[in-house]
């Protein structure tokens, strides 16, 4: 996707305000995942993994990963399409590659087609300080009709 | 699959009973998932779905729902593959379809394929009391090595 | 899906019939496939593997398996939604599991949701006597804008 | 994956004689497919399209780029881990975005994974000449034991 073609309409603080604003889970459950940062046609997102997103074996859980992946195509949505809530996940297809211990992890995201009814993008989810691919993922989110 | 060929090893009881002891989320941020009945074949897995699984708009988040496929792929690899908490999921995709309000929410799990490395299942979701699918999911987990 | 909400509009024969004047490799390098049936909600389609559908191994190939997977989902769409040829796949995921030799192969299509503009179907692909699943794919085709 | 961990066995004049060897449709239905290059934990495929690969709407049918895909795993399985025909797909799960005309199409694939028994890859679908993804698809292959 060229990157000119689609600029971000907020950066990753305002979507973080705007996460907040309209996801409660964010502030409880979900408070370990935020936007990193925004750029033209992706985004990186965060997870803090610590004691609550682990599974048997000491390795992140595959849910926590899905929901690293749902937020950055969420993230996506928000800054680049609609800031509106109300846009939703249609499917996401994840691979979980290697075990992740608790600690950052980074999911780098790309729109691979913003559509006016559908997005579709991928995520690499990497550890933060750099290494093999944990888990990748691609969905769809419908987008909601623009509003006026 | 012709169901008399793979008998389960554990009931409903049994797999909720080793869940709560490997899975410490269980009795935490995922007390509303169990299993529900365990047959030949398959099993049903039920969320009890609260304020803590909706998004905005009042729906039933993605990422609960991928957890309760998530957690009626292990229901299946506990009761008919090994009660081994080791098993890992290397793949799920799943679409959304309908939304769903809180309430109970019931998976209908089928095994596709019950290798000896990999188990491939898929997930219907629907209201408990019946209705249009809400979800659907297909998964791989990969299967520990037999233990002696 | 309760099947009595969405009634085919076409039959077999007639979508069958229509397939080959829109689809020129039906009448060629597709000739051995086509709908068998067609039902409130779903539909069987067939393909009858022959030397051409073989991949290393003697079994039935991945892309064979594919292409019915994607025309049971071609024959839903012009069936249950608008016999109009535009209908388009957006994601297809498909799972193989087992080995199939050369003969007649049946996918079992079901509409798991018919929206506007999206329709969401799975199929079962099975040894046309019966047997373990072969494949199992879900996909969603893009719906065209009604025509008047 | 960092590149230098796993480097190609094969290279892409070797991978097409025995993909020709082994794989009788490529000198037939399949001859538009072949390896471009070889490069460490990745390659690069191509399709050249002609109107034996267009669908309704002259653009380039959904099983055809599935096909170039999978050839592309293939591919990366020949190349990188075993040169064996007998690797096979286990699942596939491809988005289509945009339409393609006739014309070269170029798959760009990398390595997520080389395990030992499985390889996860994923693989962009551009235009030879450079444009927007058409179709971006994530894959695993299952690797047979190593003979001796």
């Amino acid at each position: 996707m060229p990157k000119h073609e689609i600029a971000p309409r907020l950066d990753a603080e305002a979507v973080n305000a705007l996460l907040k604003t309209v996801y409660p889970q964010l502030n409880d459950t979900h408070a370990a995942y935020r936007a990193l940062e925004i750029h033209p046609g992706g985004c990186t997102v965060r997870l803090d993994a610590d004691e609550r997103h682990l599974r048997p074996g000491d390795t992140v859980s595959g849910p926590s990963l899905f929901t690293l992946a749902d937020i950055g195509g969420y993230v996506l949505a928000l800054s680049h399409a609609e800031p509106d809530a109300l846009a939703v996940t249609t499917n996401l297809s994840i691979n979980f590659m290697r075990k992740a211990a608790a600690g950052p992890l980074d999911g780098h995201c790309r729109i691979l087609k913003m559509g006016k009814a559908l997005m579709v993008f991928d995520i690499d989810i990497v550890p933060a300080g750099g290494g093999d691919t944990i888990a990748h993922a691609t969905g769809t989110y419908s987008l909601p009709p623009r509003r006026r």
